[in-house]
């Protein structure tokens, strides 16, 4: 594992910025629960509006917190005034997404100028221990001129 | 493109069914457009709840319906009594998810007797023009003597 | 399906020039049979040589074809001057590759500026009837200013 | 990471009577480094025959002995009298495959009695350093009474 610093000393800030705009992050509950240079963690709680049809968490959710964390993980090495966008992802589910709450992973594997890989994971935790359900890796893009919170259109 | 046939006659009401029980998809606000042997649809319209941080629909509420519309093409050609469980999938961002209305769209590649690949792909609906925003593969298995509705624990 | 059209009205010789320069197509005995602004072919007839443990195609000789398929369908649009990278790649094994030759296919899904989706597949052949095994997707990167043929180092 | 023991006493002698029938590891140069159960290495010296336009390590080599990896970390947990088939694979290329010698290695990530999900790499060795330049994942199948050395047709 490599350990990476952070370019933006104000890098915490701005990715809290990002995530309080990500409306569906409140949709379904989601907490920022850690960042630092290239990770993220996010955390959802277990509640039945989030489930598919045998009570488990639905993929979408779990695929939610996870891509939000990678894209945070990455958007932590970026420069300041920057945006950051997934290019593509891919989840191999190992377990059902059977638990209390959720953790998702993100972990940059390889920061470039323009595109970012990183490791995605979803945690299922019950009683105090948890089990890995979802892994697998993301492909980002940094945005170098367009701030994050710019207004479309 | 194949065309499949069912081997249950009762596939549509199985699917309906199943999804009905997905409380996630009634969350989102989601609706199931269209069920038929080997491709399904499922339909969302854009609200701010579902947003990220530059106001498009979460790449996880995209996948949400994307996941969901593949393991009910699958399944609509799987026999009574089964359930259906995705083990992976891709999906690449090809633009970003932005329109009035999405469409998750499903298709069966290839369905053998326990795993089955389709094709995933979201559409956004703007003033009467799609566009395709994501689009990838997915392989779901079947549990042959597990009916979907089948209490947990 | 898109039509694509190419900036560099010499895309064709360019991008023949770059197989020709894959010392290991000619180490599987591949021979690329079309390209035209957005789409490739790259044939490969079977032989004990590239055979996997059952008698089948290698994953990695088919995927070789496919990859390279894709960076060409992608490349035919980048202009002159330009060279061409994989970023990422993801192939479901729909079927084993069985057949008297194969065809691997690039498709460009969607052509930025940096960077490309493509499509991928490869077809078995045998007796004039052809069978989709291998199904995927690609990402590529275009580095504008490294002519494919610089030398390294 | 799990430690995982295999049901086969005889595990390694099956996975090296494999892959010796794999002819295109002999084709590539290839030779199997290392067998433990849910682990595996596979080795390949740079050549000229092996490269892409740039000089590189061809993609399609290094997916061939990373998915070969993968298949036999996979298969040293299966039952004598089985034989193992790829589903799916993503790679993302995180650098350029340069080097003198390169090593593929596959680690199960969670062995199902079906399915066995592994991640995937290719390290890339130069001056006794080595690098990590593709990563992912990789689903595989267990074909439970199908012997490994059955002959076709």
């Amino acid at each position: 594992m490599h350990a990476f610093s952070a370019q933006d000393p104000a890098f915490e800030a701005r990715v809290r910025a990002s995530f309080a705009r990500q409306q569906f992050m409140a949709t379904l509950g989601a907490r920022l629960l850690r960042i630092e240079p290239g990770l993220c963690e996010i955390e959802l709680a277990q509640r039945p509006e989030l489930t598919q049809q045998h009570g488990y968490l639905h993929a979408g959710a779990g695929t939610a917190i996870a891509d939000s964390a990678g894209g945070y993980a990455a958007y932590s090495l970026m420069p300041a005034g920057s945006s950051v966008l997934a290019v593509e992802f891919k989840l191999n589910l190992l377990e059902p997404a059977c638990g209390e709450r959720f953790v998702g992973r993100g972990r940059v594997l390889r920061a470039g100028r323009r595109l970012t890989v990183c490791e995605l994971e979803l945690e299922a935790w019950e009683q105090g221990r948890a089990r890995r359900c979802f892994y697998g890796t993301q492909t980002v893009v940094c945005l170098p001129d367009q701030p994050d919170d710019a207004t479309r259109g």
